[in-house]
């Protein structure tokens, strides 16, 4: 059986960036642009040109890409020709070789918000199709409101439709804006309009998270009959975001009734980039990936419960309803109060240590992390300090240094131009191989700019480790992660850090303190230690 | 028409408790139950007694509640009778009202996993409910893997239900254990279920969202004909989590096929106290609230687009599915660069201050937020700093007081006993009306604990401001979240604090500076000034 092709459309560059704190410059445009292209996603929406200088400015300096770059505006402006309209001349103007319009068709949005007639709308959303088709373009209708419209007056949300059809539209998206569309109702209504003659491979579907069904009310238009789908990376978007892509893509790839009927542009490799691509935009957006993603969330195959984790050592898909590896994902069996031996086992192994079955420094493992859990540690996110523990208990753990003591200074004063400056110093005193060092760093970096009391810490631990110095010099801390686990007086922090090396490698290790300081400075003496453990650093 | 009763089932204290990193305390487990009796969950599942320590001791000082409280367990094991299996045992002495066993109906699970015969193991599942019931308990059966045994083995995991059926369960719970089976697949199962003579008033329906869709596929089972949904608060749960019981109560209650004929426990009152109940749980767990969640985030109801926010403030229905307050939250206008004059003199009206239409100040303020932002800081999360921009550019905010300098230091060293300890110390100088004045705090607490030097110079900072120290002595810090905003070498800190104070108002402030101390410093300094702000503190 030929499968039907299904068109992927993103829009994470334009409905994604109204999500509350996002704001792409043009780099990240850019980059992120090159990564969808790069995975083999169909349309990539751009933004608005002449909406804003950034937008603008991107759709200069686009990259070129196999996908088809779509530049998004509004349909013409009663009153006037398309011809005569500047705002749809700088969507035009992008030479975009798809333009997208978004124009109203629920009749009350016609009356109350544009304050024009219903045939006058018509006319714009005609004029403004036929005027994309003679200027050469693939030309997109984005049908506003169109669920809400249809319930209201389905007559003439469907001319809207029509008007946009005839017009010469390769795509009418059926947009439920308001994102109150529940799944069963949005399949329904596109049979229905497939059944008044607008043919289903020109029909896509915008849907929004408002109910938590963005994701299935995407599927069910696909299901009765829709052939593009709209979305964004990880759901971005405004209010509660839009249909999110990372979660629609491997459903509509790897499961039926979508996988054996129809086609995406993505091939089963590029789908292995998956959860690259999702952290990709995280890092972009410094956010901390969500855990409990589908498919791509570090948690989503995780197995944390005692039972789930010893069956799935046995055999993998008793509690996994994919393969992981298929989007790029890995299996975890993570630590905690509620894990077993056999999860430790596991884990230790994955960690290269071997220890038999009945050893009872495993008990003995377990019991420290259920202590230092209640402390405040986490070691589901920071794998790196429980190895270290582990091996420590184990006897694995060579002692390569020992800190004596450490004092850091922050201080904040107006300099001699009157200006408020801060500065901080920080002295430690380390001992190495049986030799007592004392090391002072401030935190200025090259451009004398203040980075901070942990940075002068760092610098100063790493600058007399003597032996070790050239394993450390390509670490950087790449993300560092604050929470207070218990609130009141009784506050205790706890430092999370994300260490990256010259090869890419990436750890994590956890600190613990009242004392944020101290917190860091456990968390980066662990990622200094795991690192001369990982390189195999002979103790001095 | 009679509405039919459609019962919510809670399993946030078992099924919640497996997503990574949580891991609730006794207290904890009471302060939810009552919680979730509050708003009128009709089953709390508390936990698998004899599991764990803290499951066992939980039972033991479970709250009193109108809700039914169901202890969790499994069907007993083959090759003993139900009265003598221990496990079992466990789970009936914690004398709940309601038990819910959990057995397998994928006859692969029974063979590979439990390697017993399919006979056996409809046995365990008879003796087991007939068990409860002789017992006085209300019997649920949890059908583990259902929708996959069923596709793999349609006679025998209807045998399973049949089964617990007959032996008298009052409630069959047909659970998507992998989280892999789609809505509409879904759907159909539970018709055909239903068909085969189990009748939907004793259907339950526990999904996972594996694939995004466990929301919706509760929802497909519903209309099918179930009448439990299970499920947690905030979608808490193993992997990817359980069906999300805040998003489905809303779109149950207020949304068609399900408002007009099926009824909840809950009250619309109640259904105010909804956002309020997800916060708390994150408040417990100390997660920042997801803003992009349904009904509850604090995006859900935030028109950042400027064509929205400008239609939401002439009519809110053009832009926002349901009307907030029916959840329990709030309209939002945030500041951005993508925001127009219109959001800003919004918001600011909301704050209390009325600026007229083309006052150029707004557009000042506009090109502040937009450096600021670039600089690395979020008013989005952050409304009090905001407000101190804004109301600072309006020429608005009085001069409470001035920092001259501070000096913070921070020691480890070992003490007289050999023990590493930490301590810090801040000197800060002031000027309060003309006066200036210097104090010094040290970070210990009344018991001798270090607390760190964000403590240590908020109380020095707090010490003597002299006139306006009645008004500060009932704040506290309640959430101190930090951020590295830009990466590598150039990294920039963002830390944003949210305060309380005695009559429980919450505000947060956001400082960024490369330096952690500074950036908390200038966090803490602007919430101070806004509650002097908010107290109408007179200038000294």
């Amino acid at each position: 059986m030929t499968k039907q092709r299904l068109y992927l459309y993103d829009t994470t560059l334009r409905d994604g960036q109204q999500s509350a704190g996002v704001q792409f410059s043009v780099p990240e445009k850019i980059e992120i642009a090159k990564a969808l292209d790069g995975i083999g996603i169909d349309y990539i929406e751009g933004g608005w040109p002449g909406a804003n200088p950034t937008d603008s400015d991107f759709f200069e300096a686009r990259p070129q890409t196999r996908a088809t770059f779509t530049a998004f505006g509004m349909t013409k402006r009663a009153g006037r020709s398309a011809e005569n309209d500047d705002v749809l001349a700088g969507v035009m103007n992008a030479n975009t070789p798809a333009v997208c319009l978004v124009g109203k068709t629920h009749d009350y949005h016609v009356s109350t918000a544009l304050g024009i007639t219903l045939e006058e709308n018509l006319e714009n959303i005609r004029a403004s199709v036929a005027h994309m088709v003679a200027k050469g373009r693939e030309a997109l209708f984005d049908a506003e409101h169109f669920f809400d419209g249809y319930k209201a007056n389905l007559g003439y949300a469907l001319e809207c439709c029509r008007a946009a059809h005839e017009a010469g539209a390769r795509w009418i998206v059926l947009c439920d804006t308001n994102g109150g569309t529940l799944p069963g109702e949005i399949g329904q209504i596109v049979r229905e309009v497939i059944a008044a003659g607008i043919p289903g491979d020109k029909i896509g579907i915008h849907c929004h998270d408002d109910t938590g069904n963005a994701v299935a009310g995407s599927l069910a238009a696909v299901e009765a009959g829709a052939r593009q789908v709209q979305g964004t990376l990880n759901g971005l978007g405004e209010r509660c975001g839009n249909a999110n892509l990372i979660s629609l893509i491997p459903t509509l790839m790897l499961k039926e009734p979508y996988a054996s009927t129809l086609a995406t542009g993505i091939s089963h490799e590029k789908l292995r980039d998956l959860t690259r691509l999702s952290r990709k935009l995280d890092d972009i957006l410094n956010r901390v990936p969500l855990r409990s993603a589908p498919y791509v969330g570090a948690s989503a195959f995780t197995h944390k419960a005692g039972l789930h984790a010893s069956a799935i050592l046995k055999n993998p898909d008793t509690y996994e309803h994919i393969d992981p590896a298929l989007v790029g994902n890995t299996r975890l069996i993570p630590m905690s109060n509620q894990a077993g031996q056999s999860n430790l086992r596991a884990r230790l192994k994955g960690m290269g240590i071997e220890v038999a079955k009945d050893d009872p420094r495993l008990a003995r493992i377990l019991e420290i992390i259920k202590e230092r859990e209640d402390q405040g540690y986490a070691y589901d996110g920071a794998q790196a300090s429980f190895e270290l523990l582990a091996r420590a208990e184990l006897g694995q753990l060579p002692k390569f240094f020992e800190v004596k003591r450490y004092k850091v200074t922050v201080e904040r004063r107006k300099n001699r131009y009157d200006k408020m400056v801060s500065i901080s110093e920080a002295v430690v005193v380390v001992k190495v191989g049986g030799q007592k060092m004392l090391s002072v760093s401030e935190s200025m970096d090259e451009h004398g700019h203040d980075r901070g009391p942990v940075n002068a810490l760092s610098k100063a631990l790493t600058k007399d480790l003597g032996p070790y110095q050239h394993l450390i010099d390509d670490m950087k801390l790449v993300d560092f992660r604050v929470r207070i686990t218990q609130g009141g007086t009784e506050a205790v922090t706890r430092v999370i850090i994300d260490s990256e090396d010259g090869a890419g490698q990436r750890w994590s290790t956890v600190g613990v303190s009242p004392n944020i300081v101290d917190a860091s400075f456990e968390a980066l003496l662990d990622a200094m230690i795991w690192k001369l453990l990982r390189d195999g650093a002979v103790p001095a």
